[in-house]
């Protein structure tokens, strides 16, 4: 089971009236995560620190904009603010022609051996658009081979 | 088909890199939306401008919290900055003990007899939990049958 | 004393652990507020709805940028939530060359005669730049005359 | 000349509409930055990674709650995404009978040798407040010796 482990800080203004990551925001979490993961583009800078997965040419101005189709969250347990990243990990639960669909468990800090906490479970389907020709297209040989090592189960949501 | 009708405003800054409403920040209009059609806090002054709907003691400090347990949504078309607020369309897909499903769509503002654009769809778990015992707690015979008026089809989401 | 009045609609998650609206989103709150009071735009649709102020050709892919140069704010009364929009109200403290200072006073929503309590007085500087010549450009006879009308004194700040 | 430093990590989310790190935004990066050079809350975990400035016990539920009066902040230059964690750097402009006065330079990553650049300049002043008395309250002896380290001039802004 291979995923990829993005670390997002968590500020404390993600922290809603209720003490906790707002539901809205956790998608905000997730969105830097899969950009972190995926984006593979030099005005990123950096890019040593890019995950090997990071090879969509992403970002405004890039020949291939990611669309988001749909996402998908179930809430697990409430997530508290802490000095230390959040563990975000991602998998590719589907890999279709022109689309994936990412899947993701927001988990707690990595401390030591201690056992981590499943804030939320989540998915996204992402369609590659070609910009020059205003359609989606199809994902490359290097985009699949690189990413057939992540693909795993995609996740079950209790509901619907 | 009756729905919850709630003028949502859009923020300049919504709008994302992309030039669009970005996708985390659509699930904010959403909450917006909801705790508008359904919480009756006096904290919340103007209670004259609620809608019938508003019949959960919500917010800090109230006897009720909502719980939200999970999220579905689906992005149909970019949603452009405009000055006029979104029609933001809310229902009940399903009605259980202790929870509800609410279901939106997110269109572009009312302007005559103008065709509206749906960017978005989407569907939310809710839970009430009552703060003093610490547990969900079931809908009380007021809610029930206030919200029984707004009861329709759930969303049927293209995927999963 | 002539002001511009900007309704701008408080959302449930600009208030923080704190119970209030946060320091940084009251920010967003003068962005919101500014943009409708000086931009037009006519992709922002609605120009009926636009103050008589709004005469910049203002937003992404316009001739005109406005870059803030520097803002300061003063906190007076935490801001609580509630469904009516609050009171953004605008004047010019003064009208440079290329630049305009712009005041605010944000105040709780207006309810038949009852008074006002200000939550924040704040101060943007906006530089007029021209996308063209990537330089500030001067402000125009049109804005200059348009804008005139609303000049009153600049805030007096406690500090600094 | 004794400063703080606080790696304060993007996200794609706080770029706007122009391509650069929105200017209210930019008092989001402040806050987290002054959360985490300040607040000593054993709630907020791993406080072996809290740098020696962090003696306030804040967050909610704190016997202090950090007020704050008023900010102004100068933007030097457009801040673009990376992957790499901003650099901020924080210093005491002053320390008052029961408030400080923060100072900040938002600065481009740490990378090896290459120069910074100052994206913005900015100044928060904070009231310590006691929640029990409901007043502010005076700094402690232990809060004004460690804090005298990192006393340095305050910024000149430009205007004003």
């Amino acid at each position: 089971m291979t995923r990829i482990h993005v670390p997002v800080s968590l500020r404390w203004s993600d922290i809603d009236a209720y003490g906790h990551v707002n539901n809205a925001e956790m998608l905000r979490l997730l969105e830097e995560a899969r950009i972190r993961a995926f984006w593979a583009d030099d005005s990123l800078g950096a890019d040593a620190d890019a995950p090997a997965t990071a090879v969509i040419a992403g970002g405004p101005g890039a020949d291939t904009i990611t669309l988001i189709a749909g996402q998908q969250i179930e809430y697990l347990a409430p997530a508290p603010y802490g000095r230390r990243p959040l563990d975000v990990q991602l998998w590719i639960g589907r890999l279709g022609g022109a689309s994936i669909e990412i899947c993701y468990e927001v988990r707690s800090p990595v401390v030591d051996d201690a056992e981590q906490e499943v804030y939320a479970r989540a998915s996204t389907t992402l369609v590659l658009f070609d910009v020059a020709t205003n359609s989606p297209r199809r994902l490359t040989d290097a985009e699949r081979s690189t990413w057939t090592e992540y693909l795993e189960e995609p996740i079950a949501f209790r509901s619907r």
